[in-house]
């Protein structure tokens, strides 16, 4: 049974493709995405669906795997067995062998959950598209407004957390407003928005060499992006933040700052992290029951005394040993050698033209490597046909500066007659 | 001022691009969608954006043109005023030399507004995200449910009314269970879905000639949709409808029959017909004020005795005619000739491979037809990169059975921090 069909659960699934063994994939969502592109679909590059691929497809692909659309209620370690929730349906046992978890990380807001409902974090298609429709209803507050310090608190947009999803967005926020929105209104200039990018650290990506945090700070300056480092959040409220004793009036704020593990995590009884992570072994089981394994984000793992980061290529990495873990064991194999994680290189991309590349002993950065971005995440795109989409929309907007998918979203109807 | 930015108001704005006037379009949403594709997004073919386009780059383009995102409130045509709210901003007054109200249909439930919960109809994008959520949930609930009678009704699809908008729909769900979705479940198969399609009519496609509802029908029976005519809907209920006195247990009912003009029309206060459209003279404007014209759908206009019908193609005439005579009008000319619809022909689509058409003595249907269907609304598509996008789906889709946006909406979080 793996929960959580994010990079880990699938990799997971898939190393265990001819194994004799059957596989429940269980997620709330009918669908995996492409988290690494999922700023371009809240800044209206992408549609959703090109960075998602319905888990149901897996199941015409590989006979071994039924997939459930269910949440977690329960773990039960000692019986070996999971009470899920069908929503719509009920709850039900679902007992297993194996389990991995996979569930991944949600915004956190370090004990202020009061700020969540006015500065949503982007993890999930859902947060994009109210990340979309909070971006493009600002400028059409500020167009119809007279009220001069409405206008400019419309125009203002901080991001809270310079890691790189917080560079990301400020930057694709920055080309929307002085390229794609250009022209577009009557009242307003949009490219006189205000855009700030706040962390409490010392620089911008944290994780990178101290040279690319200049390089990509250079860069995000040049977009016309404040950056404000060393600054604490104090407040997030309906009229902005509180940073740093000063408050910055602002409609659209975004948490970009700090993620915990699902609290799935919690229901397996084991020792966490600060952030909730599972500190599991050298095979990434936890040290309550071998056949329960933590893989992706969700799962603290220290290698050479550096914590294994939460980035893409760790998650699957790690998902694809528990799977060939678990195809040994159930040839009735011993575990043969722990889990290493071998970093491939970081990247991080600001805006157009630019993107950053850390791998062994190699730091560089600009437009070059910009063009390695663009081909390894149009290659690694779940599905071929997405791979067609996104590539299409990358060329049509590198070259004309719009973006196609700048819809502000109704609240759907609620599906009463279930 | 032009409220209501579909076919016919945007062909308004457009036939007004040369002339020394100012433009204001309001419009409720901030996209202009392509109607005819609405059902296709529906079924997971497209993506929303891609049959969307937004208002705003018409400012970019057309510099006489200003657009407002607002609904409205009150028309005073003796004061020449509408009164609009600005979401999130408040009302205003604006006053007009000549207003344009195109602002369309919306369901009707022939007086039974209590089936509007269990049975949405087709008009918006969020109308189509919410059809495609209740469509592939079903499923969901199919599998996840070991109730039989419950299976059954989760996989039974009903939709109520036989026009173009029925048929498609039918036509493109059968598909979907029959092809898309076939090996993605474990416990049951879609291809045993059960799909009816109503109407109180005689025959589907009414409008069409008798020859090629029969055609039709044919087609429909051969994909595997129940068409009952004859039969009026007496309920809609969380467990499905009552129709000719039985009850068919369904999760998914569509309303695809009547539709009714938006209650902008009433504060014209002007006549109306029974669906609430305005009684425009043979210059489209209502009787009490020459400078008020309705276009589109809204507009009550008969021709040699019969209506002309709310097609797309009398939607654009109607809105470019308006549009030019108010250039003509705004040079100081008098008013020239009375509007005539010019019928180009009536189309539908009856799923892969099959359509029928029929203009002037011409009745047709099939393959060829099927193709001329599909150039035509790819070129017909608003934005360049639309019609790209489209072509690229449909190539794909055709190939492969696979649909690309098969994606189970979340709720949206409310903006709060306006």
């Amino acid at each position: 049974m793996i929960i959580g069909g994010g990079f880990a659960g699938i990799a997971a699934a898939h190393a265990l493709k001819r194994s004799n063994v059957d596989i429940l994939l269980l997620d709330r969502r009918n669908h995996h995405i492409f988290q690494p592109l999922l700023y371009q679909v809240a800044t209206a590059v992408l549609a959703p669906s090109e960075i998602a691929a319905p888990f149901r497809q897996l199941e015409a692909k590989q006979k071994n795997l039924s997939v459930l659309l269910a949440e977690v209620k329960a773990i039960n370690p000692a019986a070996r067995a999971v009470e899920v929730i069908c929503p719509g349906v009920g709850s039900r046992k679902v007992e297993y062998d194996f389990l991995v978890v996979a569930t991944g990380m949600r915004p956190s807001y370090f004990g202020h959950d009061e700020f969540a409902r006015f500065a949503p974090g982007l993890k999930t298609l859902n947060d994009a598209e109210t990340i979309r429709t909070k971006i493009l209803s600002a400028f059409e507050l500020a167009e119809s407004t007279d009220d001069e310090k409405e206008r400019a608190r419309q125009m203002t947009f901080v991001l809270v957390g310079a890691g790189p999803t917080g560079v990301e967005l400020a930057a694709s926020i920055a080309q929307l407003v002085s390229v794609t929105l250009r022209k577009n209104f009557r009242n307003i200039d949009p490219a006189e928005s205000r855009i700030v990018l706040l962390d409490g650290g010392a620089r911008v990506l944290s994780t990178f060499a101290e040279s690319l945090s200049k390089k990509v700070a250079r860069r995000l300056d040049k977009l016309g992006v404040e950056v404000l480092t060393g600054v604490k959040v104090e407040r997030v409220d309906d009229q902005g933040v509180i940073a740093a004793g000063e408050r910055i009036p602002s409609a659209t704020v975004l948490w970009t700052a700090g993620v915990a593990a699902s609290p799935v995590i919690k229901m397996l009884g084991t020792t966490m992290d600060r952030a909730g992570r599972a500190l599991v072994g050298p095979f990434l089981h936890i040290p309550e029951a071998p056949e329960v394994f933590v893989a992706g984000d969700a799962a603290a793992i220290t290698q050479d005394g550096h914590p294994v980061p939460g980035v893409a290529q760790a998650a699957i990495q790690q998902g694809r040993f528990v799977g060939r873990l678990i195809a040994h064991r159930a040839k009735g194999r011993k575990d043969g050698r722990p889990f290493r994680y071998r970093n491939k290189g970081n990247m991080a991309v600001v805006g157009k033209n630019f993107a950053v590349l850390e791998v062994g002993w190699l730091r560089t950065g600009g437009f070059l490597t910009w063009l390695v971005w663009a081909a390894l995440h149009v290659l690694a795109l779940p599905q071929l046909q997405n791979r067609f989409r996104v590539q299409t929309q990358w060329f049509w907007s590198y070259l004309t500066g719009q973006r196609s998918s700048r819809l502000i979203s109704e609240a759907p109807r609620p599906p009463e007659s279930r």
